[in-house]
């Protein structure tokens, strides 16, 4: 039987993907129609030779419009806001991966690796501006002011965003990271949007001020919850699951939650990891090694515990809506996933 | 005596300055202070060793607040606007010098030069953030159906940009480029926002749809203006007045107009051309030949026929205030300037 989240993104998903094509293609310039194959290439548009999707999982969009919904408004209007979340998800990614030297992305060439950096570059800038333009598709009922606001929430985010990774940028250079420079970078770079998107779906599901706040947090602490278990995933992840090398994050040398950790708690990791970059074949090692410091555990229990904030903050909610039950089954998958 | 621009100009400037200080240093994130440090330095706000301005000229506000009065409007409750379009600006020389590889601005290292590029692509990014989040500092008089038209100029104005700068990109390596080309790369890259600053002026100064419409037409061939004189000057400029070898957009490879127009009129400059980068040695027996076939008359002609179509918009103003004198010598300014 499929569950209620299940039902929603049967539903969801098509409209988002709709309206993102009528939002990047209607009166896209001719005049730059590479840009355009650029951007259509990233978002996954493009055929495969084997048919599989490269599209991303488009779970932000459904968190604006399932928070519409839970706050007791409708979905539909808030399409334009919900393709917007999406756009900026992605220009932010097709700059990670020029910064990260990220080569691949859903199993294909990055956009820098296929069209050069300069590009890539520039591309992701159009993607930005694209994702501003569609807030304009917003249209009645929702208002001029309430427009204005899902501006604010969306501008504060896309700070936060490139803060977050200014500081992650900075982590691959830096020594002596504690956890808390590590929340305040996840807080940015993966939370940020995660929490814009619940807080405009609240906004436009005409929520007040403090159901708005309420899924603020939830999408926070999800935000929070994903990027732990992503590091989590990075190093104990099933290969064929995240389609990368499950060891990529200690071979790449990526201060994860894990390594942080590993590098307060393990005199003996820490002098391999300042040593020089990982082997693959040390891997399997070093990784045992992880799970006995307890690095395993303690992410796997920092996950759990946003992820149960995450849920709490639900219980401010003035109903429990199908809605409401589908956001609460997003924050338990996330968590769960193993991709 | 000083002209009505130089009165305008002392009083608005520091006004702008003071908006964009208050803009980007208020409730900046103060767990994002490397960030902040960065943007300080690219917008020239730190103390230079020489004590010399490494700021820019800051045009496109100055556009803003005197078309706004030129309709007959406030220039005080846009400065928002005008602060917005100046990051937009500097955001766009951000990426530009990654995407040329150039490695100074203002006579100082390009930030990518100074902090690399990852970090610098992401500072980028976070001004873009910046600019969109400054229109949010728009208040009364200024209505939210106002702001919401404000950002919508604002983001089309960065497609175009994006756009033009792909054009300007691919130009690089293409064959074959006309003097449509040319124009259709220089409307989006150049163009697009001096326009979109007119327009926003004009809208926030209380403008008709027409008045609008004119300005955004006068900005458009303002800016088409300024990239034609500024290809001139690229190649004929005083090396001392440009602030980087007269030479360089020979040497560099840049296909500017003057060289478009050469292709198309000189055998010989085109054989030379297509065989390789040009040396400093034979820069000035070239722009003698340059001379002789004449890109540089055609370059200055075609600056001027675009400045002379500025100034016929112009007449559509309902009105000849301070205002419009001042915008119409920012105009012709900006087609004898020298640097």
């Amino acid at each position: 039987m499929p569950s209620l989240l299940d039902e929603f993104s049967a539903e969801m998903l098509p409209a988002v993907e709709q309206e993102m094509h009528a939002a990047l293609d209607d009166g896209f310039p001719v005049q730059f129609g590479f840009m355009h194959s650029m951007l259509a290439y990233h978002l996954g548009w493009q055929e495969t030779p084997n048919g599989r999707s490269v599209k991303g999982k488009r779970i932000r969009p459904l968190i604006v419009l399932l928070s519409a919904l839970a706050v007791g408004g409708d979905w539909r209007p808030a399409l334009p806001a919900a393709a917007a979340v999406e756009f900026l998800h992605n220009f932010s990614l097709i700059h990670d991966d020029i910064e990260d030297r990220g080569e691949f992305r859903h199993g294909r060439p990055a956009l820098w690796k296929k069209e050069g950096m300069a590009q890539a570059i520039n591309a992701g800038d159009a993607l930005f501006s694209v994702a501003f333009l569609t807030l304009q598709r917003l249209a009645a009922p929702v208002s001029a002011e309430a427009v204005r606001a899902v501006y604010r929430v969306l501008g504060t985010a896309c700070l936060n965003l490139t803060g977050g990774q200014s500081l992650d940028l900075d982590f691959e250079v830096a020594n002596d990271i504690d956890i808390q420079d590590y929340e305040t970078m996840i807080e940015g770079k993966t939370a940020a949007l995660m929490s814009a998107a619940a807080e405009i779906g609240a906004l436009l599901g005409g929520g007040d001020a403090e159901v708005r706040s309420a899924l603020a947090h939830f999408g926070h602490n999800m935000g929070l919850a994903f990027q732990t278990q992503d590091d989590l995933l990075g190093i104990w992840g099933e290969t064929a699951a995240t389609g990368k090398s499950a060891e990529s994050d200690l071979v790449t040398g990526k201060k994860s939650l894990p390594v942080i950790y590993a590098l307060r708690h393990s005199a003996e990791f820490k002098k391999r990891w300042n040593s020089g970059p990982i082997l693959v074949e040390e891997v399997s090692r070093i990784v045992t090694d992880l799970d006995q410091i307890g690095a395993k555990d303690y992410t796997q229990r920092q996950t759990d515990t946003f992820t149960q904030k995450a849920l709490d903050y639900i219980l401010y909610l003035p109903q429990e809506n199908k809605a409401v039950v589908a956001l609460k089954s997003l924050a338990e998958n996330l968590t769960r996933r193993r991709a």
